[in-house]
């Protein structure tokens, strides 16, 4: 996005969601889609916190699983964003719930 | 979320994400959703070179509407992050396909 004014935060995060599906979808064959390898990599590294917290080891292949809509055993950008909306609204949810007890 | 290592950067974006929504959700009424006032402050202030770029004036009312699938004049969290979504793919798409031409 060519402008002479930085980015907003709303602005940096569209920029940043976009930069890193790029990088992990570009480790190896096809640069627009994740492959398994490539999914388990981002979570791994970007997600380490909420995949180290998961207790059950099948919990990474039923995400993949479920994100993949149109079952070609690769995530696109769309099914990634919904990797990234869900855990935004459970995110949401758990901090606005929590809020209720205050 | 509490880490004690810095978060990564797909964990500051989720995180940037919840906070732009309570920012704009709390200004006015239900501090849940984006009233529609909520939701062109949204767009005018950290979408503003989306906004100002869109030479049809309605374009907002449209999106506010085609984004509100509920239809109950907010959006919710979800909604606002199909917009965040339907911004990234819409920028994604623009990237992939001018870099073919290159």
């Amino acid at each position: 996005m060519a402008k002479m004014s930085s980015p907003t935060e709303t602005e940096r995060c569209i920029e940043s969601l976009i930069a890193v599906f790029q990088k992990y979808a570009g480790k190896d064959g096809n640069k627009t889609n994740l492959s398994k390898t490539e999914f388990l990599s981002f979570m791994n590294t970007e997600l380490a916190a909420f995949t180290k917290s998961q207790k059950d080891a099948g919990v990474l292949d039923r995400m993949m699983k479920r994100l993949d809509v149109n079952s070609d055993g690769q995530l696109d950008f769309q099914e990634f964003l919904n990797l990234i909306g869900g855990l935004a609204v459970a995110c949401h949810e758990s901090l606005t719930s929590s809020r209720k007890f205050i």
